[in-house]
């Protein structure tokens, strides 16, 4: 695929060529289908490393977490990938902003990239690129990926389905909240993390989440964890850690394991058809002369849209 | 459509049974294809009336706006269709779920029909079954619908192209965060709200706006509005409803009207088509044999998933 004197961007990634990696990612978040070779390029290179999912509300202080996460794995001599995912949102894109500026202030450490990347288009779409960056990021080398989400319904499902270990990050007093929440959190969370466990009420919480994890275990069996942590004077990083990797172990060891693996690689497979197809029937339509006039028809409430839509699908499939 | 002794579901909604409509929504949330017909059988005596969408961040009173807003609309004698839309999201959900509790607590007036909604599914899934739902409430008699949405990215999408004027509710001190979103609020705020007039800034905040919407108008020739209300010792409220006012009668009025309501029309044709679609390929994907052998080969590394996916399209497609 590479013209004469362009490097090969799979090898430069692979050799660590951060440059390289930083304009794939922008090509996978862009939606450059030039970044379709490369991807098929490192998709047997991957699929082997720990992508831990943190999400959680606003002001949890994820961002604070992921610092001391990377410091400690760094302190451990593992290489880590950083993705944010920003919602598109325009409010809780700021403050999500803000926190980007403080992380990538990281200067002078190549053993750590962080990249954020905003959330434009549909669930499926976040959903997909995070997934792609990860494999990009796992081909550069890094021992672990941390994918970060803002608490916010069609951004979790990002990291559902893409990250091996889920963390939510909660903080004390949640009380009723959580009580609501149950269902909901169980559904992502293989770690809780009680984040600013030096406020008071952070015993209580833990208590609370331990009763919720006591009704029983995850389908695959693995009973979620909780861990206390603080930023402010940090402790409990290492605990965070523990259990990720002891969730990693879990995960490696079920006997459900390559049927989970194989339910999630059928369902991007599935999706990218659905989107080779929508995409060839968008442009279809555009091109279609009976368009103009069933719209027509619809403005004039004639017709209604269902059965306009009905008469646009293809001969064969009416 | 209807059997002997049921009534017509369009007929019973129309007539202001409420029980029917309560149904209809029901029907429409989770999918059901029973709520087709009864859309199609109402399209033709919708488009009329104002639908106001209500977004902005958590915690800057979105709920009590709508109780006062609501209040307002009954002692101008205008009957009122509420429509909450609630994203998946457990974090966000759960103090959503508290308002909805608050707001249902209005009973004995049949001028007003409150239905909060769950966003499953992707952002597109939201918007349509948002228009489908304002759609069964203009049938069912309201004079006005109005959309909640919780600021979350992907749900302010169910809005942008669901309403015909969109409120965004702020509160005083968003300072830095306000200039980070610029772009984002503008474009989908056709009435800015200062809510929490009361608390200090409130002034300093309507300037920043104004400020903002000095810059220039909208692309249809808009200039948004700013109001400051307050909930707690009610106030704005008129002032509220009556920028919501001028807004109608500017778009009602617009060259560009009809333009965009054609845009709207299509896109939605667009988006049924391309759904369809999407529901009959993955049918057809659950059915073919080589499914199961193609992802065995990704598991394995073999093979990439865009690779399967493009194995995997009708013939005619490849």
């Amino acid at each position: 695929m590479s013209r004469a004197g362009t490097p090969d961007p799979a090898r430069a990634i692979a050799a660590g060529d951060r440059r390289a990696l930083a304009k794939a990612i922008t090509a996978v978040e862009s939606g450059d289908p030039a970044s379709d070779a490369l991807l098929r390029a490192v998709f047997r290179r991957t699929g082997k490393i720990p992508i831990v999912g943190l999400t959680g509300p606003l002001g949890v202080g994820k961002s604070s977490l992921i610092n001391l996460l990377v410091a400690h794995l760094r302190a451990q001599g593992k290489t880590v990938g950083v993705v944010a995912v920003d919602p598109t949102s325009p409010f809780s894109g700021g403050s999500v902003l803000g926190d980007r500026i403080r992380l990538e202030r990281r200067p002078g450490d190549p053993g750590v990239f962080f990249r954020s990347m905003a959330s434009r288009g549909a669930a499926g779409g976040i959903a997909a690129s995070t997934r792609d960056v990860a494999r990009l990021l796992e081909a550069a080398g890094f021992d672990v990926v941390l994918v970060e989400t803002v608490g916010s319904g069609q951004v979790d499902v990002a990291i559902r389905d893409v990250a091996s270990t889920r963390i939510v990050v909660l903080v004390p007093h949640l009380g009723d909240e959580v009580q609501t929440l149950k269902a909901g959190l169980f559904e992502i969370a293989d770690v809780f993390c009680v984040n600013k466990s030096d406020l008071p009420g952070a015993e209580t919480a833990e208590r609370d989440l331990a009763e919720l994890a006591s009704l029983g275990p995850a389908p695959d069996g693995w009973r979620s964890r909780i861990v206390r942590t603080s930023t402010v004077v940090p402790s409990g990083i290492p605990e965070l850690w523990k259990a990720v990797e002891a969730h990693e172990r879990f995960v490696a060891e079920a006997p459900g394991h390559l049927a989970e693996q194989r339910r999630r690689l059928e369902q991007e497979i599935v999706g990218r058809v659905r989107d080779l197809v929508a995409a060839e029937i968008a442009a279809r339509l555009e091109a279609e002369p009976s368009l103009r006039h069933l719209v027509d028809r619809v403005v004039a409430r004639e017709l209604d849209p269902r059965s306009a839509a009905e008469r646009l699908l293809p001969r064969s499939r009416r």
